[in-house]
């Protein structure tokens, strides 16, 4: 199962330094075949560009480990040992000088033991490039994230058949939560999103105990895992009527989410798809309710490269998949966010969420 | 809601650093009342040992931000700008020398820009005393952990209800998950370890197709959360009649888990409890068969300080909650682990765990 080590130990040469080290978290999970948890122990795969690769492993976690069929020096220790002399032992067997590490999932405290066992190591930060092999997705990389779409749509249809106007945000998420899990999630890509009336406008907001009433917009932003990747999917809907503005800033969202499949194909830039779908918010009365750039890419991660924004020139192969998912927040008042999940392909794209756009009213 | 900064100040000051600095998780929402995500856009909140305290905000988390009250300056920065004239900005107005951080939390990237802005600064891992402000709990607190754990028992006892022999792990698990959700679990403390025959002699095993039988040992590890407070909870279970020397092998666990309740007070040492429990599995005939110390503490992080271990002698005061969890496993035929959840009080402790802990058999 160790099959793409050769490809990180490939981008340690290219990157020009000693070795690649990776942390339990998504790459990780790629590189081994097998993936393990993270908490308050170091364990850290050390991808040498020439020679053996290491491991620095928590000794409860080597039966685990066994079953990755590593080849490389093991360096374990025990929590009645602490880890210095493991990385002591890694230091004097690999006396590398630069090392690439994931900025993003290497915690300081892993920085530090590396740094106190090398003190003249050179820690480079190469996120982009080694989750940047994670960008194009495999056939069966796409065959879960569509699984995990799929069952979060079931799961969405099944909370809105039931939304009642008094519920409060944190039943509504519940009963989300519920279904998700019904549905065969394997987990959540993040804590969900249910914001319903002002809090709809916060992109972030957490559920609380504001209860839904006619004339809300009821923002829907979660996704269940499965197979380890992570769908992203919101919806906003109304309860009872929308007002006339809000219509207004639904109909000019949704606009800028098609502009963005429209333009949507093998070689396009992650600039570009941002320009053009930010250029159709900007050029409706509401470009002062822009907050956030188009989107981010899918796959292990709920977000991970390449970030559609403006600025950013990345040519984007076929096999990316990224959310496309503007929205218009008007702080007080409410927000507006339609994102789907999408598959660019060598003539188009593919939209992996498959969830209506119409307007959509409940709690009737 | 910005009360708790006072203790943080505090412990800036005897730290002898210019400031802390805190990033999304479970001090900082502590110190600031409020949880926010965490992905990969820098949010750090710098509290001055003397003068005003600074953060750098998201700019999409504005309107969230302003929740929580924060009279300090704030340097927020949009991403189709990049983080970097915010840092700058910050280096500016405060020209930091020495800055302590939660080498646990923090990511290299937010470290990287840390550096990059104040090529000087002298960043410290102050994990321990940072979360160690965590370490006695209030009474609400409690409230919350009480409330994680006895929903975790619910749906514990739940799948138990309707275990039966040719379901795989993965189904246990699902049906787990499910339960959990539907007794109110706010998220999971972490993903659930649901491990049968062999699988139950690896610490940290994931749920996987194997089918369980008859004598199997049937291990879970698991905890659902509330009210940001994380429940985790193990016992190991038998499918149909173990084996004599399965039972002798629970008897040792379960005999190390109560001495742990026996020498726990206010004032015992970590030390003292790991050794009293590791104790008893060295004197019995399994003692090749330990793998972990005795447990971590538990509260918004389902690892934290204390950390239940030989070598530490770090004295624990009352209010503290730990895991008292012993296990014997042998690789390759089954592993026997019993977690309870303990707060510690003056006069002794306190099983915030009910669940039984007489040897059960499932699947009849």
């Amino acid at each position: 199962m160790t099959h793409s080590l050769a490809e990180y130990r490939q981008l340690a040469k290219s990157l020009a330094v000693d070795a690649l080290a990776l942390v339990p978290g998504p790459n990780f999970t790629r590189a081994l075949g097998h993936s393990f948890m993270s908490h308050e122990r170091p364990f850290v795969l050390i991808i040498a560009a020439d020679g053996p690769s290491a491991a620095i492993v928590p000794n409860l976690e080597l039966s685990s480990w066994d079953l990755v069929g590593f080849d490389g020096l093991v360096f374990d220790w025990r929590d009645q040992d602490g880890y210095s002399d493991a990385f002591a032992a890694l230091a004097q067997q690999m006396p590398m000088k630069r090392l690439a590490v994931e900025g993003q999932v290497m915690r300081v405290f892993v920085h530090h033991a590396l740094k106190q066992a090398l003190p003249a190591l050179e820690i480079t930060d190469a996120e982009t490039e080694i989750s940047g092999l994670r960008m194009i997705k495999t056939e069966a990389d796409i065959a879960a994230l569509e699984a995990a779409i799929a069952l979060s749509e079931r799961a969405l249809q099944h909370v809105l058949d039931s939304v009642q106007i008094g519920q409060t945000e944190k039943e509504i998420e519940a009963a989300l939560i519920r279904a998700l899990f019904a549905e065969g999630a394997e987990g959540m890509a993040f804590s969900p999103i249910v914001a319903a009336g002002a809090n709809s406008a916060m992109p972030h907001a957490h559920a609380g105990g504001y209860k839904i009433q006619q004339g809300d917009a009821l923002l829907f932003d979660f996704g269940g895992r499965k197979d380890g990747f992570a769908a992203d999917i919101t919806r906003t809907v109304f309860v009872g009527e929308p007002s006339d503005e809000a219509r207004a800033v639904y109909d000019t969202v949704l606009a800028a989410n098609l502009a963005g499949f429209d333009v949507t194909r093998a070689g396009v830039t992650a600039h570009e798809i941002d320009d053009v779908v930010t250029a159709v918010l900007e050029a409706s009365p509401y470009g002062d309710r822009i907050r956030t750039k188009t989107g981010h890419g899918l796959g292990r991660d709920v977000h991970e490269a390449p970030y559609i924004m403006r600025g950013n020139h990345q040519v984007l192969p076929a096999g990316t998949v990224y959310t496309n998912e503007p929205g218009l927040y008007e702080v007080g008042n409410f927000g507006v966010r339609i994102e789907d999940d999408v598959l660019i392909t060598e003539t188009g794209c593919r939209s992996l969420t498959q969830f209506p756009k119409d307007l959509m009213i409940v709690g009737r």
